[in-house]
């Protein structure tokens, strides 16, 4: 393994972690707050040791889908580990397991909090909290690639491991520039949010983190009712914006370049935004009765479906109070998740549209088995190579779900509140049920769950692979041993 | 399609069910039952209608899957709604629905009752109910096919369509031999039991109905606290049979044909006895505190973990007590299930073991993607033919279970009841926790969700396709108006 070029990736992360940091420093000096000092200090040190490992030039430009893999894992441990310490040095949370939660939390976009009273935090921590996941939204190593020259194969095998979704969209021919265009794209939809909640009258701290925290698909409030105090406007505003950053970016690349026709007819986004309409019309009937007006009952209906489908996780009510369809149809939706290429999680729309047309094709050939067909999505038949990969994702998937599961099972918690925190952190989505619900927190798992909590929550983020390889023992002594590249490990 | 042979194989398939229900009319003949009657009338019923359908011979031999399929979802279909007839016309089960899912449930397996007290049904009755585990544990058309003979590639599609597991064992080139040794060792196997239970001063009655339910995987008792009245002797030789009766029978091929050393290889029995002991060994642990010794930990650990992995369904205890992790890896077992070519139901083991060494051959080639690796099974490769049915097999699997969760969810009962209802039903294991836990029946369902989970039952007995292939439009018209055969249609 070409140990010497994730090095100078990390280094370069961490150089990016600290310039990062500046911006809750500049928080903390506004509010005069003295917590700021601890982000000054870590940008500081981020800094100091991301320059000393990126000093020295990589020897090799030998760059894999393993390098990509375990340059991508371990730069999101990288960036937790070191952006929990403002956390825990400001004792603001005094547990580093819980910084470490909290951080990863954001950074994957999931959400899911350690805090009861997140209201007595710095606004220099709500801002880093928030912050994080705007930065773990459109993911760190596609910013690195916007900004950074790198050769060789690393950026397609960075971007693969980074990016969600069954196949990687190259919007134009060089990743470089793929990169800056999606950050253009994320950076102006965000701005327009921005702005549309100040004409709401939302104070622009609030409007800061409430469009960090929509864009990234995250879902930390800054207030302890999340979003249920804001105005019917403004949970609108959040509710399309929440559904918005949940559409594949290949969408808006297409209107960009004006090819609306192209734009529209993308069957994923087709099949999202029906499953959203389709969701929202059941789930309002179904809570017709706890909701003063038809409008009322939309409105709280389309909130928590935009917020579970995309997997942000902001909430407008307790969810956790309606009807058990409405429940069961809201995890349904953590596992269904956003489109692919979004800054959303969970299974994704494009991989339940591979499933399911597989399963059609399976029952035709029962019926027909002379006739070879083809999945096909947008008209065009989807590579062998994507199916299988597809398929083997969401065994995967629900492989480590069941062991994550039984895990967190030992502490004699009830099976909804297990179940519902592995699906919430697994699909990045945030709050569950019951003791994970939406006027809940985490706080009360043990350590040991909360460190798998946070596993589930960053194989999530990075599509299992990419961080359970770091569990293959290969890569083990890879790591630890210097081994002469052979051939046969490319 | 092929009509004439599909109504050919209904008719025996009916003549078969007159003739099996003439046991119970023995029972009641024994003890002096009125209910007796009501199985004369349908035993009659069955053989006239069965006579009149298969009096014509088909014109045509033309049998391919998709006839299979029909012919088998059919089949059982028409077992469960003549066979349901007695409980409801002697009035022991007074609502239609309710007779239906008791005789669905028995055929497959599942053991799931709507009774509350079962202590208050006739001998006859009791006897059909467990004797129904008997019959649809090794399959109808599996007897049929051991009885009659079929020309064609009815056979091999017929045995393809009813029997279990990823891939259909030829014990012998012939099938009907296959089905002849089959049902041998399932009549020796039953014979051991009963000879075991009755040593064990079980009464005969309880015997046999005991060892119905135990071959078959079906888990009907016939007493109100299932298997806890019992002695420990007669709970051991239950868990060791429930646990026998879950092997691959190729195992049981072999060890007759004194080919040892092949049948202690077999991947998956190895697995399956592996799972078996470590979740004992856990479970046991897990549950010491409630138990009066180690040996008492250990045999209510043994009996619940076979019951449950073989998708019996007999309990000895109220497991819904135990500890959250217990119960945890309780439904765990549910969905892994018994060994492909057993009696029993799940996903399967060798299903699993194909399921896993996929993802670990994904991790690998992340690491060595120039090195091309095969999933191997007992040291051979497997086909990708079956790789591939077996991913499909899995996904089908996951979208009925999470659609017949939302389906029934709608009447507002728990989530964790509701998840265990389906996973218990289209399981085939028959107990579930909470309000459908050991102590609890399904009786307080609505006619809707009882419906669902026939279905899932159907579903999970047939392994998903030849059930789903009757919801297809292409079968309906091919039933309704006669086509003439298009070589494209096979």
């Amino acid at each position: 393994m070409n140990k010497s070029i994730i090095r100078y990736i990390l280094g370069y992360v961490l150089k990016i972690e600290g310039a990062l940091l500046l911006l809750p420093c500049l928080t903390a000096a506004i509010y005069r707050e003295s917590q700021g000092i601890y982000y000054v200090l870590t940008a500081a040190l981020c800094i100091a040791i991301g320059t000393a490992m990126s000093l020295r030039k990589p020897k090799s430009n030998v760059f894999y889908l393993k390098e990509g893999c375990v340059a991508t894992a371990l730069s999101w441990i990288f960036l937790s580990l070191f952006g929990c310490l403002p956390f825990y040095l400001s004792g603001e949370i005094p547990s580093f397991t819980d910084a470490l939660f909290e951080t990863i939390s954001g950074f994957t976009t999931t959400g899911s909090s350690i805090l009861s009273d997140v209201e007595a935090l710095s606004h220099c921590a709500l801002f880093w909290r928030s912050f994080t996941h705007w930065i773990g939204g459109m993911g760190v190593l596609v910013f690195l690639l916007a900004i950074v020259p790198l050769s060789g194969g690393s950026n397609i095998n960075l971007m693969r491991a980074e990016s969600p979704g069954p196949s990687v969209g190259k919007l134009v021919p060089k990743m470089r520039y793929t990169a800056r265009l999606l950050y253009a794209i994320y950076i102006g939809m965000t701005i327009i949010e921005i702005i549309l909640l100040l004409i709401g009258q939302m104070p622009l701290f609030d409007s800061l983190c409430t469009a960090f925290g929509t864009a990234g698909t995250g879902g930390f409030g800054i207030k302890n009712d999340s979003m249920a105090s804001y105005s019917t406007y403004l949970q609108w505003v959040v509710t399309i914006f929440m559904a918005l950053f949940g559409v594949n970016f290949n969408a808006y690349y297409l209107l960009l370049f004006r090819q609306f026709k192209k734009a529209f007819s993308m069957e994923e986004v087709r099949y999202y935004f029906l499953i959203i309409v389709a969701f929202v019309a059941v789930i309002a009937f179904n809570i017709r009765h706890m909701c003063s007006s038809v409008f009322d009952a939309i409105t709280q209906a389309a909130f928590q479906v935009s917020s579970i489908i995309t997997t942000t996780g902001f909430a407008s009510t307790d969810f956790d109070q309606w009807p058990q369809a409405s429940k069961t149809m809201l995890v349904l939706l953590m596992f269904i998740g956003a489109c692919a290429g979004s800054t959303g999680g969970g299974i994704k729309v494009s991989r339940l549209v591979i499933l399911c047309k597989t399963v059609f094709k399976e029952l035709s050939s029962y019926i027909h088995p002379k006739i070879i067909r083809k999945v096909k999505v947008d008209g065009k038949p989807v590579e062998h190579e994507v199916v299988r990969a597809t398929n083997v994702y969401f065994i995967t998937f629900m492989i480590v779900f069941s062991f994550s599961v039984l895990a967190i099972s030992f502490e004699n918690k009830d099976l909804v509140t297990n179940f519902a925190a592995v699906a919430a952190t697994i699909n990045n989505v945030g709050p569950g049920l019951e003791l994970v619900g939406p006027t809940q927190n985490f706080m009360h798992f043990s350590a040991f769950s909360k460190y798998v909590l946070m596993f589930d929550m960053l194989a999530g983020r990075l599509e299992m692979f990419p961080l359970l390889i770091l569990l293959h023992p290969t890569v083990w002594k890879d790591m630890i041993f210097q081994r002469k590249p052979k051939n046969l490990d490319r």
